[in-house]
């Protein structure tokens, strides 16, 4: 099975109508506003109608940290919702849209892989539904309105040299990144300097994913800050007026997307904000909604448990009011050697000292779900290369750590191939085991947050900051932003800020480059190291090789 | 009936689902890809199976030029397809999409009005189907991969002060006009200047509406100049690598949106090219999609007849190979009086010398179309305060020219209102007195081409142009472009380049200020008076009042 592609793999799917893929959820026909046959979004009447109903289990899928040789997180999720629907669970998954730009100098991201995905996989890595052409034009109209606002006479008086807010665009553009605007005489404006991000990296990309509902989006809007005063007072969303506006153009965008497995299960596909100036989780909506029409909802968070798992913790369980009842934390053998300092063209050899001197990593993951009071267990993400002495060092590793890792052949054998794990993960959730508690109260310091979160969950030694820095979250607590969640951008590759510390390091300190407000997203965003929101394209982009074959598929692509 | 707003009308239509109106074309619900359940798209396969179907009518509806009193073109063109099904006739309209920037300008452009529109309103002035996001992606795709091929080396020698590929954004945006980009060091890039155009004025919008299909598309995509070299030649899009993955972003963007009057008579909406450096129509693929589906298709083009109409006879049928079979020219009390030098805030005083005074523009605009060899009707587009004898002083003096003018109560009425035209024009198409032929032949110069047009449509004496233009001018017929059609940009208002010169003016001149190659789309642009092609916003923007009210429906784009 294993020598075909994902893309060949995807064409073959026996996709069915949506309709019939609502119907599986008690979703009708009227409530599914389609997109092609194969896409629809979940209409707000809908959403308003269940409300009130009694809500499924959550399961999170996280990982280890990457590495090079891949994990597979969002490919067991995929699985994990198929196997569930196998043994006769009525479950669906949550999972992030796609961004667009970055197909275009990378290969795209399948959603999913081998035997679990999901489809129809060319729309979801290209417009999708249209959500995320949505947020820009609602993130940019803020930034015209801006401009104009100044133009116009500035009313406002706003300091023409702290506008926070930039643009954004989907698409790898590096020369967009540091622009000057407004250049060209008196009808053009006032010339300054801006640039754009990629679009997932907005706050309306975050404050979407976060909402409760359609006025909750708009309160955030308009609580976004876009610039400040001479006298540092902020100017808001709301003070240009743009909020009702840009409500409008999310009014569609806010709608949960309903797609498929290859296995014909529901999957939502909703949102996708930056994993580290944002929270990485698909939209609240859509997991809340999935939740309400499955009795098993299993979702997933971006990157490893660290920056993953601990921001769905602390952030979107949080401010949802939900909380996971299980968490799957997913590893390789392949990846558990890399982590044990086997460099990636050795992986294919068996090599166990390795596996096991890699394994903290998934221990120290394993240790710090359970810090949040739920079961967790292992899914053993199976390679065709693994050994059974590896996968048996890794199931012992595990147990030595009080929880379990199960062996998972869902990539090669889809929804059959991941039977035991949905059990397992079926009885956890049942068992009512879970005691979910954040990792710090709302009332916390926003510097003691951080230590928190850099102590318990990076177990580094100490955090580093300016006094500048100190000074701004002290000011921001002043201001009434204290009681909010932090929010930390670092590397994803090691538990510290060195993406080339792998394993399970101690010691280590985490210095703060920056903080940032997402008054509207409701977070500090934290940031320790270079962090890039505007990636570029590679010598040889992917793009060159996008082509419509003569049969009309698009080739290159994946 | 008249004190109802457009918006209200709008929201009491009692639309059918999507898939009626496609069976009313003999399109089945598989050849169409719902948007939602009131917007499908047809698919391409259903497309390419009717190419040997006989073609039905073609009527052009065309106008004088735009006064402030406005002459209802896009009412004209719905209530005359509502008219023809009402009096028994198989037939459908094709209008232009909406760019959604100016609506937050401006209040929104509906689609028609009174009792005269095309539905959902709410849908096609805002995101619609994504055409336009797809088109905006594309571009700025070409617009990444020009400066990454600079900064990994610049193999193709791409002189970088003569690139000629801006970006696009659909947003007024007056900042983005004239910027500096690729500022902040090493990793950004070269600093250059560039800038910003609102994406109907991409050459990728005029493309798109006159490729036959998606080959065509891809080869037109690969002809767009995008820079020079220092030796002057010109640097392709497909020398950059990037019209395979712009055709794949545009693939869905190429089929015909599919909508539905009020009255539930299918309307084409695709494709929305500027109409002053560019042609200014709906797209080839749905008008001819539509030709061989109905046996009438009422369509629009841009501006008044001097802009629109010309470019339609001379850009899009030349290359389309298609040719109308009757024009109608709408005309309104309201303009001729304008015309004949009433003030906007006189135009409810009846005023028949006003009138006689103002009709030569009417005039001018019947000539010019007759000399394209098709029939010519005129539809007086009723206003309430139109008083008997003003409407007879325009049926008389229309008479005169040889042509004859009936007044149309489509507005107020519906199709009802409108039947004598559609009896009329219908009449004029079945006749064949059509003898359609271009203003000028492929062969003829640039420069005579545009001396052409001035002379015979414009009334103009002579064309200036500066030396370099010539010159330019010469060199691209050098290169082979000397067959293209010329595409002119200048004022709408008037038959001269001065704004302000109402009725017929004879005796002046038209200045070019610049010519530019969208060697692409196929035409030679040519630019007499200032053009804007990116929009600011005014003072108070509309979206400052756009939201959703209590109900969900969006208040304040209307």
């Amino acid at each position: 099975m294993a020598h075909k592609t994902d893309i060949e793999i995807a064409r073959e799917a026996k996709k069915r109508p949506i309709q019939e893929i609502g119907a599986k959820l008690g979703i009708g026909p009227e409530d599914l506003l389609p997109y092609g046959h194969d896409k629809a979004k979940i209409s707000q009447s809908f959403i308003d109608s269940v409300q009130d109903r009694p809500k499924g289990k959550l399961i999170l899928v996280t990982a280890i940290n990457p590495t090079p040789a891949g994990e597979g997180k969002t490919t067991t999720t995929v699985g994990l919702g198929d196997g569930l629907n196998r043994i006769g669970r009525k479950a669906a998954i949550c999972i992030r849209e796609a961004s667009l730009g970055p197909n275009f100098g990378m290969k795209g991201g399948a959603a999913g892989g081998g035997y679990a995905q999901v489809v129809p996989m060319e729309d979801m890595n290209l417009h999708f539904t249209g959500d995320f052409h949505a947020i820009t034009s609602a993130h940019n109209l803020l930034s015209a309105m801006i401009d104009n606002h100044i133009y116009w006479g500035n009313e406002l008086d706003i300091d023409q040299r702290r506008i926070v807010w930039r643009r954004v665009m989907d698409m790898n553009d590096r020369a967009l990144r540091d622009i000057v605007t407004s250049l060209g005489g008196v009808a053009n404006g006032f010339p300054g300097q801006g640039g754009f991000d990629i679009t997932v990296a907005s706050e309306v990309m975050a404050i979407l994913c976060l909402a409760s509902g359609l006025e909750d989006l708009q309160r955030r809007l308009g609580d976004m800050i876009v610039a400040y005063r001479r006298d540092r007072t902020p100017v808001y969303c709301r003070d240009i007026k743009a909020d009702g506006a840009m409500t409008v153009l999310l009014r569609d965008a806010m709608q949960p997307n309903l797609v498929q497995t290859l296995e014909n299960n529901p999957a939502f596909v909703h949102g996708g904000p930056f994993a580290n100036i944002a929270h990485g989780c698909n939209s609240v909506t859509a997991t809340t909604t999935a939740l309400r029409c499955a009795d098993y909802v299993v979702t997933e968070a971006g990157f490893g448990a660290d920056l993953g798992a601990e921001k769905f913790m602390n952030i979107k369980c949080r401010k949802a009011g939900i909380a996971p009842d299980a968490v799957v934390v997913v590893a390789t053998c392949r990846a558990m050697k890399m982590n044990g300092g086997v460099a990636k063209e050795d992986l294919g050899t068996e090599n166990v000292e390795a596996i096991r001197k890699g394994c903290p990593n998934l221990g120290r993951h394993i240790a710090n779900v359970k810090g949040f009071g739920v079961p967790v267990v292992v899914a053993i993400n199976h390679f065709v290369t693994d050994t059974e002495a590896e996968v048996q060092a890794v199931k012992d590793y595990v147990a030595e750590q009080g929880a379990e890792a199960i062996l998972c052949k869902h990539w090669a054998q889809g929804g059959a191939g991941i039977e035991d794990l949905a059990r397992k993960v079926a009885d956890l959730a049942d068992s009512g085991s879970a005691n979910f508690a954040p990792l710090y109260p709302d009332a916390m310091g926003l510097f003691e947050k951080i230590e928190t979160v850099a102590k318990r969950i990076y177990h580094a030694d100490e955090v580093i900051a300016d006094k500048s820095i100190r000074d701004q979250l002290r000011q921001w607590e002043e201001q009434g932003y204290g009681n909010l969640p932090v929010c930390m951008a670092k590397t994803q590759y090691s538990f510290s800020t060195d993406p080339n510390l792998r394993g399970a390091p101690t010691g280590h300190t985490v210095p703060i480059r920056e903080v940032r407000l997402s008054a509207g997203a409701g977070f500090v965003v934290v940031i320790c190291g270079q962090i890039m929101t505007m990636p570029g394209l590679p010598r040889v982009p992917s793009a060159e090789a996008i082509r419509l074959n003569g049969c009309g598929l698009v080739e290159g692509l994946f």
